[in-house]
């Protein structure tokens, strides 16, 4: 089944709206057994009209974001009327539902309002549950001008809030129903930090091929994913070699986080943990929290960018900061032990560095951080590294060393368990 | 000029990673006069050339991204020479920086390496300053086979660090070059919190389009951005009609975000800031970090997640927590004067809340959010929202109605320069 995507908006050209559709419905489709063969943006307007006449003929589903709101330059509806040759329709359930939607938030409707109840004669309504315009499917039909069978047609509005429950609650059902039965497919997504995408694909390629996998690989700042496609037979027999092969920089079997292994690793075990942040500035916080259930683990964070609040909050002796100057070993390791005492956790995790772009000096570069990981044993850990790169780069990779910190240190106390990080 | 960008990449259309090149080029094209008129995703392999040869005949200016790589799916290189029936030829200064590098960082070459070095006959070499694979220029030359000119064609490396420095230090002067002198065109992004869409509109829509201005909404959680495309002096002639119109609601004249506006506000005014977070686990200080300059005002920030922790390090009154309960006007205020005394700053703001998806009651519903903020004249400000969305949005959300809470104050208090917080 060939399948393609149009996300329509003048602001995805313009660069003010980051595209998120496209991952989104991918995740969405590839259990299917659908993948994306093309993804296409054009502007709000009648481009949509032209590109929509280029895709019918080449795909079995095509699935069109945006275009559906009641202004002027909203022409999804018009132009696929006028392609398939249907008449637009009232819909007056359609109507019903958005009059209710307004009645409900005591809002006024203006007349432009009542275009997004008109339909093509034939389309299905996909009802929409957080906005106002709905969701369209068209079965496939001979357009008259093509002398060919449409595809399966997907109107789609285009605000993600209520683009993402129509996909799930309507859109997905509708696909299962048209697809062929599929064969058993899987997709596993490994994460490996600390070793670089060709040292990965050499110790692992040539054996995950010889197994029929599909194999893929994308670096990303501070990681690497492996991508395995195959059956679940084929990923049960891969799994013994990625382990073996790179288990050491194995942090995630499910394509999770690093944070996410950290709070699931944590939470297993009934540890719980505080966070010391000088030049992350709350990140390593932010990450852990994001993630549902971290409340249980993580105790509380100390972001401590001046050089009173370490004293002050963490203990840090002032004349270590004097002798050393607050980016240095002593200072994160004095940091991680300070926010340990005082937070009571059973491990605390620090950073100290120069994120930039000021502050930079001869001996203490911009980029240079030190990372530090306390435990109650009173044993202390700390690295440094340099990472001269932009703010938040430098902030993100910094956060992805401290996770990666803490889980090894883990895995020294609990080797009795050695996969125990990759709880994914 | 038509351009068109064309970004290839399996891992765009499986959902791997998020396309970020579409915003970054569009906003290094508009200053040149230039928008990308359509954007399309291919998965590495042939249908790039199909895709090429569609494009083609429809564009002046046309950028690739990715493909130049060493393996096997890289091939973009191969289908522009056959495209335009150009020879292949070594090029030995790349073949000279690739060795170069690789002997910077004591790497051993595989052969495949070689193939970057590779290039169309007449191609323009843009070095690569952070990866190996050279981007390409090609000028408009006749393709025999479509007895046509062909577009100006701009072959880019996919990683984005390799890319984002390519496009501003090769690809910009070579448009520039390029293209006619352009009229007296800017943009301006108006940033409104506090009103939707449609009231934006409502109220500005038609003096701005009268005054011949190009006019774009975006709304985004939390916020309205108001996008003026038009010349120096339409520009100059909007903005009392925009502060007019809804200068309560505006927090940014240049499309700076809260944060950004926080943190030059606060240190245009010599004043200083700390942070006292619950529900939003370090989201506060992790955005306020992220500009640059930030640690002049910002002094620190408690994540507290813990009562524990709320007690000992903001000094919350333990009855009150018992009374009242973690989310609770009277404790977002006792934790901003709490944040108050411990840092010394000027001002504090705090947040309290139900993130969910667990650890909701019918009286205390998953997104309830009490915020506050406390300043050094003994003054404490709080508000309570129901925000009931998923724990990232719903963190964003509450940063976003905290910022403005804190900017609110500081109008309050700074009443004589009213648009203070437009700092843009």
């Amino acid at each position: 089944m060939n399948l393609e995507l149009i996300t329509t908006g003048t602001e995805l050209l313009l660069g003010s709206v980051l595209n998120t559709h496209v991952r989104f419905l991918a995740e969405q489709l590839f259990p299917l057994g659908l993948r994306i063969d093309r993804q296409t943006t054009v502007p709000d307007g009648p481009a949509i009209g032209t590109l929509l006449r280029e895709s019918f003929p080449r795909c079995d589903i095509l699935i069109v974001t945006g275009g559906l709101g009641p202004t002027t330059d909203d022409v999804t509806r018009d132009e696929v009327a006028a392609l398939l040759e249907l008449p637009l329709v009232h819909d007056e359930s359609v109507m019903e539902a958005i009059r209710a939607r307004f009645a409900r938030r005591n809002l006024t409707m203006s007349p432009r309002v009542a275009l997004q109840a008109l339909r093509p004669n034939e389309a299905r309504v996909l009802p929409n549950s957080h906005g106002t315009a709905p969701g369209l499917y068209l079965a496939p039909r001979i357009v008259p001008s093509m002398g060919r069978l449409s595809p399966h047609l997907f109107l789609l509005p285009g605000p993600p809030r209520e683009l993402k429950p129509m996909v799930v609650e309507c859109v997905l059902p509708i696909l299962r129903e048209i697809l062929p039965p599929q064969p058993d497919m899987e997709i596993r997504t490994y994460r490996v930090c600390g070793l670089g995408e060709s040292m990965v694909e050499e110790r692992l390629g040539e054996p995950l091929l010889s197994l029929g996998l599909e194999v893929g690989y994308c670096a990303r700042p501070g990681e690497v994913d492996l991508r395995l496609i195959g059956s679940t037979a084929q990923l049960a027999a891969a799994e013994p070699l990625v382990v073996e092969a790179v288990g050491a920089f194995l942090y995630s079997k499910d394509g999770n986080s690093l944070e996410e292994t950290v709070v699931h690793t944590f939470s297993q075990r009934g540890l719980s943990l505080a966070t010391a942040e000088s030049c992350t500035g709350g990140t390593l916080a932010n990450r852990l929290t994001n993630v549902p259930g971290s409340s249980k683990p993580f105790l509380c964070g100390f972001v401590t960018y001046s050089n009173a609040a370490k004293i002050r909050d963490l203990e840090v002796p002032e004349p270590l900061l004097q002798e050393h100057g607050a980016v240095s070993q002593h200072v994160v390791e004095s940091m991680a032990l300070g926010a340990l005492r005082r937070s009571g956790a059973d491990y605390a995790v620090a950073t100290t560095g120069i994120a930039g772009p000021g502050g930079g000096t001869d001996q203490k570069p911009v980029g240079l951080v030190y990372i530090g990981v306390a435990s109650r044993d009173g044993k202390v850990l700390s690295q440094r590294h340099l990472i001269p790169t932009e703010r938040e780069t430098f902030k993100g990779l910094v956060a992805q060393a401290a996770f990666r910190l803490l889980l090894d240190r883990l895995r020294e106390s609990f080797p009795e368990n050695p996969p125990s990080p990759c709880v994914g």
